[in-house]
């Protein structure tokens, strides 16, 4: 099906055509043609899709395309779109919608879903209650399989996923069933006899990550949420969870390489939010390396004396540059994947020690016999080497201790990547150079 | 529950004890208190899990710790585990262990399940193929619900997942039927009646970021594999694929950081291994670097000149690295996430030039007033801030351009992240600033 099929059946008012196309195509690849289509062609589609269908569809498409909906939707349209759409689809809209378009959809949605939505919108951005949704199957302890599953049966078409069900007293989770138990299990057992105990559950508050770090870790579907007080409010699905994962990479990514994460597709974001999203860190670098020519201005004499001293720095920084930020990701991941903490600092120091050894050893070899055969100066080959060794070193140091201290203060240890440490080792492999150089060389 | 009082109550003898603890325990987590005890304790411990649960323990263990409890294990318990396995999990131990286990294994399956193993193996590495299951529900397009229910009540206890199932006609997948529907739908409607015919799909061959790309934007629990022919051959199933996620991310960060890929995490892997992940790509750019210092030599009269130039090398190689490699991210995760594909090059190209420029002209205006404040000098200033501007642009075309062109060429766009960009843009930026130098400050 492509976008100019459904153009000319659109023109042509052969609606019950494009009526049953869309009736066998994905919610998903739905969304995505209709992001081709004009303005009023997508609504005329938009309209053409089957009610529960359409909530789906629309719960796919880009925040611009939803606003438009909205605001030429009547209050009718409204009101079913709401009544269908999954209670965190509904709290996304509301997330991207101008403030006069959120008082109109929540005028739509009765009393307590109302209550439901200002709760969920008010927990923490990046928190487990931000991204749960309150949809999800609660039975009690004494429950039978073939009770469940009538309940099921009954209310579980509008359940966003009923694959993991839980059982409830006074509202505090007790315990948690699988859709499989049901499937498998005698329809007269009951769930207290069926249930798993030993629960894995989250906190409103607790980081989306981390969320999304334990149902991976345990293979889960749906991961329960309490409140602060232990009650039951909602579940995270593996869904939102594979979202979740994919959006906050992309934003490590980002930090590492200082650019201001943002959570546009690359098209989709404009050249000045482009700009503006690089030039603060470029701007912070920039100036920090600052530092740097001062202290290259203070090591004149040195290298109008020696002018090949130049030609080595880029190498020298470079090299260090590189170090650092091999260090810094293996520890901002590692961190990231919960497999290093800040408890494990001398360990990682010590580590990084040996290895930067090892490397630096190797490349300073390397280096020594290149410079040899090709400028015939020992003492020159020798002067480099050393400062090699010693940037990676202290390279080495800084992108691993860096991450860790990041992390101990609360801050994203993403911050603390190449572009950051590669300043930083600058200004020390620069001064190491040229302190060795003046000293090997008798320059002073 | 901690090592201590595990080790405690074995040296005791309370295996009553141990086994009602461990009865109790996640998986996940038996796995990792496993894995804090003497290999002696942890065989102990091992023998007195209930058998289909061992097996799930055995396979969240590590491949040090699988491949000891083979070696030890009496034929009987090699059988009872490997009955118990998953086929992806059975593979994926095949994979790690040395051949002659691999052969002891072997000899314990049947003949059709070595059949099914030896062509799974054999599926080339990080495809569809290779981290797929063998184990599904198939139905009929004459199945009832009631039919289905029973089918999956009496077979499905064996399935990895059940919650999706497929109907098949000769071995192709017709449609497919989710475990909602079967719960939902009255029990005599037929899988004809019910399925979905719209079906996402993949080959053995596809890549797996492909299937896990599906995964995730299509929201599955689990994607059909078919092969070569079409047969279904088995699924992926969406706990694989946020571990392929995680995979791929890491090692994409690995890669765009100079570091060769490591799949084990950062404690495991010896200081030697990590010497040698890091030395290949730093030796490759600290050679390449002597191009820079053939540049740099050539100039040396302009720099003995002006001995303040040198001061400024370090900075515009900074920002050109920096640049090159916010735009290298961008490309990289762009394609990474099927939003940037190699047709879009030229409204990459034109949309980093205007960005280009607005960022080049905000630094350099920035720098032009800082260091006619600093050095009183508006000459250099114009000097070092055109060498800017044209760094700038020339890190953003090359840090776009090159992902996309090594996606074309079936290379990893990672490849041409940060430190190789940096290594080619130092060179223009050097040749850039010595040029606009020479000419603007009449050196020569």
């Amino acid at each position: 099906m492509n976008r100019q099929i459904l153009t000319d059946l659109l023109k042509k008012k052969e609606f019950k055509a494009v009526r049953s196309i869309l009736e066998v195509m994905n919610t998903v690849d739905i969304a995505a043609l209709l992001a081709e289509l004009e303005d009023k062609e997508m609504i005329l589609a938009f309209r053409l899709i089957e009610k529960a269908k359409a909530a789906e569809v629309f719960a796919e498409m880009s925040s611009s395309m939803q606003t438009y909906l909205v605001e030429m939707f009547t209050e009718k349209e409204l009101k079913d779109l709401i009544d269908e759409l999954y209670m965190d689809d509904t709290v996304d809209l509301l997330e991207e919608l101008p403030a006069n378009l959120v008082t109109r959809i929540l005028e739509q949605v009765d009393k307590e879903r109302r209550a439901q939505i200002n709760t969920i919108l008010n927990y923490p951005e990046d928190s487990a209650g931000s991204i749960m949704t309150t949809e999800y199957v609660d039975l009690r302890r004494t429950t039978t399989v073939k009770e469940a599953m009538d309940h099921i049966k009954k209310t579980g078409i509008h359940k966003e996923t009923i694959y993991t069900c839980y059982v409830l007293e006074n509202r505090r989770l007790v315990g948690i069933v699988s859709a499989k138990d049901l499937m498998t299990m005698d329809d007269d057992m009951t769930m207290e006899e069926l249930m798993e105990t030993e629960i894995i559950s989250v906190t409103t508050h607790t980081d989306q990550e981390e969320a999304v770090h334990l149902l991976s870790k345990y293979d889960l579907l749906a991961l329960p949420v309490l409140d602060q007080q232990g009650y039951m409010v909602g579940i995270v699905t593996v869904d939102d969870a594979m979202d979740v994962l994919v959006d906050e990479t992309t934003e490590d990514m980002e930090i590492m390489n200082a650019l201001s994460p943002s959570e546009q597709p690359y098209f989709e974001t404009g050249v000045i939010k482009h700009a503006r999203n690089r030039i603060g860190w470029l701007l912070v670098l920039m100036l920090s390396a600052t530092l740097t020519q001062t202290i290259i201005a203070h090591y004149q004499e040195a290298f109008t004396a020696v002018p090949l001293l130049v030609s080595f720095i880029p190498m020298l920084t470079d090299t260090g540059g590189n170090c650092g930020s091999q260090s810094s990701t293996l520890i901002i991941r590692g961190i990231a994947l919960d497999e290093i903490h800040f408890k494990d600092i001398f360990k990682v120091i010590f580590k990084e020690f040996r290895v930067a050894i090892l490397v630096g050893a190797a490349l300073a070899v390397v280096n020594g016999i290149y410079m040899v055969i090709r400028y015939h100066d020992p003492m020159l080959a020798l002067l480099v080497s050393i400062s090699l060794v010693a940037t990676i070193l202290i390279a080495k140091l800084i992108g691993c201790v860096l991450p860790l201290v990041a992390k101990k203060l609360r801050l994203d240890p993403a911050i603390m990547a190449a572009p950051l440490i590669t300043t930083i080792v600058d200004v020390c492999s620069i001064m190491v150079y040229f302190q060795v150089a003046t000293h090997l060389l008798h320059l002073v």
